[in-house]
């Protein structure tokens, strides 16, 4: 199906090494042009050291005098002295023959060594192209290709552990199992339509259907609301630390901040470049909202502190609200206003010097969710104590190895397609246990049957199951990095 | 020698894939314990696909249950599907097993794995230090493995063919004839020194050892003077390009950065990000100085222009004068005076809508070297012609494959020791022909050989063939990049 050639830089610029994929059919041919060795005999899973070389422009145009094997003559440059691994048909990522050239990570190498696969019948590949050849070829189901990129986008463990669920094929299997099961209502429900001529005639037991329907459509239900927790886990979560000025909001995040980047700079050599104002708590993130002056402690002007960081609450799903002594009621009351529907943890600092006091839990009470820690964010006394009502604040349910959680916004708009088409059907079976509140009249079994198509469509959209418009996978692909 | 295991990622962090290298003697029993199979007994130059998994807390304190092999069990979190290419010694880069894990480039996987691996037993590689095994495995000489560092940097066609030339060994075999060359010498005199109770003997003919000597110390010299292109090369040349506002220099500056992105960018998927103001020409990079206010043509209040890039001048090695009406002769000799030791290329601008004009040249002939050029930099007219000559005012001899350049300063630094120690084997032969104008009596045999001797170590410094200290060796690998 893919004749073409593709190449791409895999890694990303700057390093010792740098990684260049080429795949597709004359994919070893074209490289042995640029290789001092042949490699359209090698065995698959082989590792080959050689030179990468360009031919001189005289060279290529005059008659080529008989080399030894394996010399680099007088008309070739060395670009680079690489190490190339050998895989083949159907046994490779993409399913094609293809190889993956270890270069020196420089950048006129790099760029060199793909003008040359160009020059010699390759392409550039795009934006996942790779993966794209990998599911078109069979060798991963659409939700899988995506769960691809988003195991390299991962930044902790929940992200990775959802993604790498993901990818070993955990989503598809459910998705599977649910496929099985609204086949089984729909061939139930074709018996009916097997004797359609009589129109009267209910051969299936509705309420059995009924049930079974609901069983299936819960389950879809419970999918498409993960999709709020797979997004808070994606995106991090956003935390405001509001509070008045000098009360220790600017030490708190330093603190915050520090405590969880010291772990990661345990790890020698390796950089934290995206990591900005983000703390990991038990393998979820945490994003602080930029509050303002939040970090402009020299700021005096702004002693009404709370006012000003008012809007910061609003984008936040956890707010920190900070005193260092008993708030008024007023101010309480005036501040739950704002936090309603958020969760609230209370936390005073300076508990070395200010004398302890309590927060009256009645006016709390109206929310759904608070806590009350005290803490020095100087002295570095009870952070831990913090971070974990941090966490809880998050409400993440724990989640096991085999848990679905959706992350991805195409498969949950395909699954809320396939419960409006098995609401419709629940609709139309007209029982009394119908989960709308609407009545309606049963519907005859082919209109039943044809919504119940399409909900197994909508899911079949997800793992790809159905041929997929090129439009879809252009856009499924495009936000993928290239080499991959 | 190095019974201790290293780790550490060889790739930038941000692509597609992620490249984690592990050398040492236990370094395929360390990975087994994280891989889904056994590579204690994978042969040589081969690849495995398989997992990397992490035991739980759990299964690691209690008895393990018998597993079926190759199966991941119930107590391990998969990290990453991954491919691992095994080498073993002394056919490896660094002389001994060793492995290169290729991972999803996931910051959180490629964390994991390093942490995972030091738990059992690795520790992270310090900068450089595979290539540093590699020399002290005898793969590599020093002026080799530094060649490695050189040629990762390399950005253009010239230093990647200095770095390349140096890592296949050119410079060391120029040295090792050298080394041939000095031991012939001091063989000749050591003839003299066996007779040298015989004070006023004079066995050898010392103007042929002068003739000899004079050979040798001035292909050092050649060397040591090709560094100052050597380090042109390798820094870039500084170019200001000076004249009165508007008179278009943001507009040329914009053109010759364009043309040559143009190029770069024709690569899809590959990024520019330590370009900043340089542009390629014929493989010579050239560095635009900030002059102040270049691009800042808004700022009509700096009228006077020139005045104020007198400072650029004097850092640059070529300066571009853009005018676009004839120079008066006082603003030529004014100019003259800045750029006296300098390459000048005059640019005469907006070629479409002034009339022509001609620069005495008398005036400049007391320049070393000046072009003149018309141009349109709007109109992209000539641009091609100024680009040639600016890399003719670079003055960069052309260089062939086998043509070496020193471009490092502690090989600079050795060969000015190996030519004084020479020198001082020249001064003290004593013949009238001595390059030095004072004149020496001759010396005895004994103390020439000494000065020989020392030429010979300095050069030896340079490839390591003598024991190199810790120091000198920490001090050259510290600047290489981690993972290499």
């Amino acid at each position: 199906m893919n004749n073409e050639n593709i190449c791409a830089l895999s890694t990303a610029t700057g390093g010792a090494l740098g990684i260049i994929r080429i795949s597709g059919p004359q994919s070893l041919e074209i490289l042995s042009h640029i290789f001092s060795k042949d490699l359209t005999k090698a065995q698959p899973n082989t590792i080959h050291y050689g030179h990468l070389v360009e031919h001189d422009a005289v060279s290529q145009h005059q008659p080529q005098p008989t080399v030894e094997h394996d010399a680099v003559s007088q008309h070739q440059n060395i670009i680079d002295e690489v190490l190339v691994s050998v895989f083949r048909s159907p046994h490779s990522y993409t399913g094609e023959d293809s190889a993956e050239i270890s270069c020196h990570g420089s950048r006129y190498i790099l760029n060199k060594v793909l003008a040359l696969l160009c020059q010699h019948g390759c392409r550039m590949a795009n934006p996942g192209e790779f993966t794209m050849r990998a599911y078109l070829n069979g060798k991963l189901d659409l939700s899988q290709a995506e769960a691809v990129a988003d195991l390299i986008a991962s930044t902790n463990k929940a992200t990775h552990d959802i993604a790498m669920s993901q990818l070993r094929g955990h989503f598809s299997s459910e998705l599977g199992k649910l496929r099985e099961q609204l086949l089984k209502l729909t061939s139930l429900i074709e018996l009916e339509l097997d004797f359609s001529d009589h129109e009267d005639l209910e051969f299936a037991d509705r309420s059995e259907l009924n049930e079974l329907a609901k069983i299936i459509n819960n389950y879809i239900k419970k999918l498409i609301q993960s999709f709020e927790t797979g997004k808070a886990i994606k995106q991090g979560i956003p935390v405001a630390i509001v509070g008045k000025t000098n009360v220790g909001k600017s030490t708190l995040l330093n603190r915050l901040l520090h405590e969880d980047r010291a772990i990661v700079s345990d790890i020698h050599g390796t950089t934290r470049d995206t990591i900005e104002d983000t703390i990991d708590i038990q393998g979820i993130t945490f994003r602080f909202i930029d509050t303002a002056g939040i970090r402009q402690t020299t700021d005096q002007v702004e002693q009404i502190g709370i006012e000003r960081t008012y809007q910061a609450i609003q984008k936040a799903r956890i707010v920190i609200w900070m005193v260092d002594q008993q708030p008024s009621q007023k101010e309480i009351q005036e501040f739950i206003e704002q936090v309603k529907d958020k969760s609230l943890i209370i936390t005073q600092n300076k508990i070395d010097k200010e004398d302890g006091f309590k927060i009256d839990s009645s006016l709390l009470n109206t929310l759904q969710k608070y806590s009350f820690i005290k803490i020095s964010a100087k002295h570095n006394l009870h952070i831990d104590q913090l971070e974990k009502a941090i966490y809880q604040a998050a409400d993440i349910p724990t989640l096991t190895d085999t848990d679905v959680i959706v992350t991805n916004a195409r498969h949950f708009d395909a699954l809320q397609r396939a419960h409006a088409s098995l609401q419709r059907v629940l609709d139309g079976l007209g029982t009394s246990n119908s989960s709308s509140s609407i009545s309606h009249s049963p519907l005859p079994p082919d209109l039943l049957a044809e919504d119940l198509r399409l909900a197994i469509e909508h899911l079949s959209e997800i793992t790809g199951g159905q041929i997929t418009p090129n439009e879809v996978l252009g856009n499924i692909f495009k936000n993928f990095c290239v080499g991959k």
